[in-house]
């Protein structure tokens, strides 16, 4: 603002060489563009919105929650009004970004049309709604391991309002729907806002059971193909990953091969713990704090980490 | 909003089954209900707010800090006209929260009044807002140890502005202050809302002497039970951790008993390392990275993890 | 707002300390004024604002990505346009803040005086807009490197609308060119939105080169005097950091020396290592995960950790 | 911003003497107090919102019209979802602001205690509900008479969505109702509300039929006791007002008596008509444009000014 | 929210008859559709939006005037960038209602297919973008008109930043085009969104040429078939209206029929006059304050009221 | 949105003419500006901000009225602290838009350096923040005689709250110092802001005393030279406005001139009335509805219009 009164009565240039800007960076897209083959006719394609996916999963948390996650005021007498007017508004959005996602992926492969497109997308949403209350209850089994997984915790709704954990299931759980219906752009989004929000990055194709309960949570990484059994505990920085993975003849990795580990029912793996390739935790094992684990574990084994540190008092 | 114009016209049935999937999800809420022991009559119980939490700890830190983290515009000469509309309209935000708290446990509870919870709320935030002289001075402390503790630092502004330790100190002196006058759920939340800008998950039960200084942070977790004297300096990924805990006859964790470590003055600990169940770091002892701690480190010793990793030079 | 019905008739006190806090807290800020030797004038001295980077930041995105980042309904015949009009905003918007930058860095040298300034800002502006195209290649360098470096990726525009790496890179080469055209703070700043969303800790002074691939990424940490070269790998907890660094005689850190890793091209680091000091990792070399390196690495080793877990089959 | 680059260096002073301006303020609202015997002990008590109101309008609005006054992406089989949660929500915000006018004209009375009050807010505003289905078959007839009145008018959708006659309409059907039920401040804010956007002043008083077309509006005031009958049409700065008033033996005006003119069915009175006092418009009557009327009309009387303006050719 | 705590405990009921309100609603719409012989079949059909037009009249106005009326910090280098940033992404936006009138229209016809809807939608919002220069210069002309007509004015800026008269006419002007390119809906809301904000009422049918200034402006209504010549000046409360209307066999109004006064150039009408009927207003001629007109006024004709009030000096 | 799928695959040149109509929007702009002198060098220069006005008048609202206007939940003994941040807020702000005013006016002068606007402008918020206890008073003053002239008034504060007259005059009275203290730009804005609010147009060169009462108020214009004496009463359209004006010798309006009526104490003017010119309303006057006034009137004279209405029963 003070530009204006402080610029030297003589300078009569532009600031900033805009126009030459400009035309540089057009210059750097037309360059990605070739290298990548796109088109450069005109006209828009609109990819799926992250903030429009904020939103429906803000919506859809209070429709699965709605007297501790929906609107303050909520009283149970309006709950069915509030769900029902909710649920229609977030459908019907989803539906728009579910049709973002099928028409970009359309244009790579050009093999369907508009009329189809529209009735998969209907039929994604559709689906993806009935699947709404199944998600409840196998969020209801994760809050519940949570609150008896943790000695600080005071109750069912401080899990429910507060955890890390909690949040990332909320997520993972709708993102995993949404990637098994054929949506996996939409799926890794939801994904990442609870990345974000989190620091728990669990990929939307891991399978994950009823009541798993993740404690703190930053740093705990799962991969696309894991597995994971019923009531399962997993510390903060945890991951569950890929050793290594073919590629094909061009040198690029093969894409979908199953390559994260099996982790079976009651199994607790402690915080730092790193779980390489398609091995097996066995039920009810234990894996210690910062313990590197790349081949099966029985059922029932305790593994922890050679003591290694060295003392010297001095200073 | 394309819907209309490619819906073929014979299709006059609703898109969704909104009806079935609203009487679904009212059944999952009763089943949880049930299973929960909660009421369902008519009238709601309202939550505490995350995002009101959010606002309160934003005009706390313009009340802490009015010169560099309240308006951008304000002068030394009205900062006290700032501080005070800004405090009052703060506490009066926060005895709304705190109310709430205490309703819902007197919901569990059922032992106590409206008048009785009122002038408890009342109590709370008076004591609360008398103690945010000391909260200041104390934050003062931690940032002079961040700045003198990196060598990055270029002044003491930058890390107030800047530095996600600082943030999480700001949240937790709060928040501890909370959990001592017994509104730990709300104490709780102000813990969440710094763990998931910065990944640093202190636990407002913890006890913090002045000059603490985490530097980056992510990773950071520090148990309800920790004890930290003066003048400690932590760095990322480390867990100030409980070993395991005591269950009672159920198999249900018993609950607030002393479980994490003691940190005496001076202490360093470096990234990665993990201190786990009541042991005691003495005196300025240092911790190294990646180190695993389960027994108590006699003052001044200096940790370090065993050198152990295979090198092989190939392709 | 209950307040005034339920307070009993007979109090007419004010509920809280209002002025007695205020007053404190003025003691306190006058406290630390005079610890710091700062002025106690009339008048303000603006700040950088956070919020007014987080929306430059927004939108340099969109002017470095305007189909994918930029406003949904773009449309690639008014690309030049949009990327004009958001430029020019933006660099306007950055002048005021580099501004505020330069001033308060005068405020502790008082050596230069206001015309000055005026038109060093506007050179550092004027340099910052000319090295956008530059930077805009480097990130393309760095999402195909994402693409071509994960199994899970489909496609570039997931990558570049969903890794948290690519977000942590398009802020670090932003921020390390404001850092390198001398605005520390300012680029400090945009690295911690950034770490704030994504995990990634970066210094902005940290030089990186063509390709960098930061997988899930939270809890990496980059320090200021990293060097890292072309296609380097890096996963999630990794740290380049220093060993430990001089003190001047006061026992202050010395400020700016060489004391993180170089990293040459090709190498990759799994998830946990932690490499610390002025040390190089070869050309080609790939560290193990959780490694611990304080040394120099040669070309093409593979560093791995030993087998150091025990075992115990029961429960 | 530039201030401070601006203001010479020896300029130490504040700019403004705020705490002298403060001081003097307060001294006038000190004289204010004293002049209207209004308490001065500290607490507070709020006065309704404007704000507050307008959301509730708002609702309301879509409530009675879902789909053309609710939200644009409604579909038929899901109104009544949306109608019982805005309903729902709409009506406890209502509450608020009941008891807020009851607690404020307590102030004066001093003669009821809070659970009476709550009891009398929860009946206004039940009674308030159950007059809405009602309210809705008034505005429609309202709608067909401004589409049937109106040359220019398309269908009854378009009068719905643009005539200001029909907003402040619905305005004053829902001020009218809440009038009768005892909260008049109320009343008063939500006929100012349409006042403002459209230049019609209905004073919630006016007792209206079925059917009223106010084409324009601008200008138009409706006074608090005048009664109106069905079908009546009134055009642009219309006034229907009070002659004169008796007042009581201090001069203050006597509150309530009628002292607004009564319109029979089937009216019509044409812009910038005035009529004042308790005189009646028969019947099917017609006042012609700019006409002033003090005195009864008789049924089908068609009352039209003179014609006296002088014409002169000239130049 | 105090109603938890005053509600008595044994108060179960629900506060409001909710479902009952609700189906009662449902029934009156019911009815109303019967009546309107509407569908009542699932699907939704959304209305152009009065929000979306204010933003794209917003957008519009700063495309017409960038350095005035768009952003504050603009820069003459840089306009044609806002400009045309700012003008496609108004056009899209306009695009967007075009085709919800041209659907709503059709569902009453039910004579076009999609297709047609679409190409029509495009062709209208492309002339009308084609038409935007005309409109620019046009309104220039009103900004002068406004400068030299008002003693007050002390500049053009003033003007267009301040001047009711001139927002009316910038809206009426791009009003006009909607109307003219057969989307009236449109049309009239853009005008009544003016109408709302400026107490001045000009159906978006009326044709007015060059240079017309409207002061103060509030109570203004110019009827649908108004033509007003170049250099025209109006006061407030001028009413250029309709007589009366003939009516089809059934009764309603025949719509369209030239109805409203002709204008010629340079006449002067003077605050409160109503003008109805379709005379002529001659060249040049004056009609004076509150003057009533039914007839042709000749050219140069200066029309003046009777003197015609009684005076009574007393008291 | 649904384009893309509409559109015909053929179709791939871009919809709208967008850089043929920018170019043609650029040679219009430039033709204004040549018309008018203007500059077209590079840069920009602010005009003040009607969105920044609106909130600084928003804010000496509160300020001057902090129980009633300022926010829902103040308490009387944080009355000063809100009034004093509020105040420094809302000068520092309008100190933004005094200097872009005062810069505009020298553009056209040139003969101010930049020390001198800046002192001229730090001296008029200085002097306007002085007067602001004596406007309260004023306020004051037009509150009571509000209330006491409607017998529909219930209270103060209702007055207050709801009366657009109150509104009307809030804005005047800061308006009229505005412009007294030589920044008639932003007067004019403020007096604007409350036209479109309340359709009551009082230039803010009028004088006006203590306690004026305006009732409804759509259409009342008082101009720039009235001067209105002590408790004053106006009703809805009452314009005091000039007659003619004389022109220079190229027949621009002589601007500054006293042209229009001077009203004495306690004189009434009922509905409609029209008094043009500098005539005197002697004290105590009464000026009927409807009535025309172009000359003096004696001091308590009563002006009535004659009765001039035809009637005809019939049909």
């Amino acid at each position: 603002m003070s530009v204006v009164a402080l610029r030297p009565v003589e300078a009569s240039a532009p600031l900033f060489d805009l126009k030459q800007v400009v035309a540089e960076l057009a210059a750097e897209r037309q360059r990605w563009r070739e290298a990548q083959k796109r088109s450069t006719e005109p006209g828009g394609r609109e990819l799926p919105s992250r903030d429009a996916l904020a939103q429906i999963i803000d919506g859809l948390r209070g429709v699965l929650f709605p007297m501790r996650l929906g609107p303050a005021d909520l009283r149970q007498e309006s709950e069915d009004f509030y769900v029902g007017h909710t649920l229609d508004s977030v459908l019907h959005a989803l539906l728009v970004q579910v049709r973002l996602e099928l028409r970009y992926a359309q244009r790579l492969s050009e093999q369907t049309d508009a009329q189809v497109i529209e009735a998969r997308a209907v039929a994604i949403v559709r689906d993806f709604s009935r699947a709404l209350p199944q998600i409840r209850a196998l969020l209801d089994s994760d809050v519940v391991a949570a609150f008896e997984g943790d000695p600080a915790a005071q109750g069912v709704d401080e899990v429910l309002l507060c955890y890390p954990g909690i949040l990332a299931m909320i997520h993972h759980r709708l993102a995993h729907q949404l990637y098994t219906l054929g949506v996996p752009l939409l799926a890794r989004m939801v994904a990442e806002l609870a990345h974000g929000q989190t620091g728990i990055d669990i990929h939307p194709g891991a399978t994950i059971g009823a009541g798993l309960f993740i404690d703190h949570g930053t740093g705990v990484v799962i991969g696309e193909t894991a597995v994971i059994g019923q009531r399962v505990r997993i510390y903060q920085a945890v991951t569950l990953g890929a050793k290594s993975f073919p590629t094909d003849t061009d040198g690029h990795p093969l894409k979908g091969l199953p390559r994260h580990p099996i982790v079976e029912d009651d199994v607790v793996i402690y915080a730092g713990a790193t779980v390489l390739g398609r091995v097996t935790l066995g039920r009810g094992a234990s894996i210690g704090g910062n313990v590197w684990v790349t081949h099966n574990v029985p059922a029932g084994a305790q593994i922890t980490q050679a003591r290694s540190q060295h003392e010297a008092v001095g200073g």
